[in-house]
């Protein structure tokens, strides 16, 4: 038998059984942000709920994962109060000063550095049944602490 | 070659060589913690054990990864004598109390998702040769910080 | 049709289309480190490179995860100076000290626990096209907090 009878085939399997042989897929996206302030936090749910819809994947992970290490990425809940919490929280423990070695360099941003270490610069989302599998609360934040120009994040899915 | 001729075929590739084509599987299950204290570690290492052997998955990964947005997962070391520091610092570095702007909606957490953002909400598991891969001493924790009521962890299992 | 007819096949699906079966490849390898120095970031983004060319992975993830706890991963700067900063801020935040509970165990190592989970254990690269999917300056580190003695380090790769 010839690989090349194999053309059109794009499924194979047991079909009336549980195991069917499953096609990876993988589909990979940048979204660029300017934000307005130095500090920002922006809701992408919908965003990477429309990356899910565009990968038709029904099993797997979305990475969603900053591409500058003066950003994070995070989950928590949608509330305004909180986000203000959050920004004097990260204020607190990693203050912007000009006492950073970093500073040296020419840079100002030090404490965007750190901010970014504390938060993480990336969640994996889990995807079950075509859905993002959240809790009621759960929703994706890209967090900015270095804003002002354009900076990039990564959206990318791996499944079946 | 009819696409219907591959029926029962769970298997196909080059079965004397190493590239044999990988049948990619998922599972994923959820477990719900109802903690008596309002600050709770539980030692889940065995339960990700047993989701790992149900699953079948003999490389890839699993992600553990909290529902909830006021609870974290991490791996560290099951010493009690850490767990009372861990609970300590944590306190010292996200204080319970009554001055967050979170409080303005009735909640009394912020604490708690500012703790949730330090420790993280997830890790993955690496899965090799049908065991978790871990080093002698790791062990996975859930971490509750707003506990006392129903709260819902998710394992998810990609591989083959 | 026999499964015993599929050998010497490796792919299989529509060769013509934008449809064909992935083939899952995973990878995973161990890397060891002999700090000199208690506290000490390594720069591991080329070994990171290395694994990704052995793999063969042209999409997917790769998990890079310390065996230990207390050691961390983080992507961030090249940058002495920022290195310097990043020791000083978790010094301050987790500071090294007799009084940690954990040291009846008779270990002396408290704060690196809590620097590990502070900074966090692992990170996932996403990998588009053959290449580390990073931004213009992220940089993958491994972080010793309690150096001296041989620490593992986890790389394992999970896609097609």
């Amino acid at each position: 038998m010839d690989i090349q009878n194999m053309a059109g085939i794009t499924f194979c399997g047991r079909r009336n059984g549980n195991e069917r042989m499953r096609i990876m897929k993988s589909l990979t996206e940048y979204v660029t942000f300017n934000t307005k302030n130095e500090f920002e936090l922006v809701n992408i749910t919908g965003k990477c709920q429309e990356f899910l819809e565009k990968s038709g994947i029904r099993e797997g992970f979305i990475l969603v994962s900053a591409m500058h290490i003066t950003a994070g990425v995070f989950i928590n809940d949608h509330e305004p109060g909180l986000h203000q919490d959050i920004r004097d929280w990260l204020q607190e423990l990693a203050p912007k000063g000009p006492d950073y070695r970093h500073h040296r360099t020419g840079e100002v941003n030090g404490d965007a550095h750190l901010k970014s270490l504390l938060v993480g610069h990336q969640v994996i989302l889990p995807v079950t049944g075509g859905r993002l599998d959240f809790g009621p609360w759960q929703q994706v934040f890209y967090a900015e602490f270095d804003g002002r120009r354009a900076k990039r994040l990564l959206l990318k899915a791996i499944g079946e």
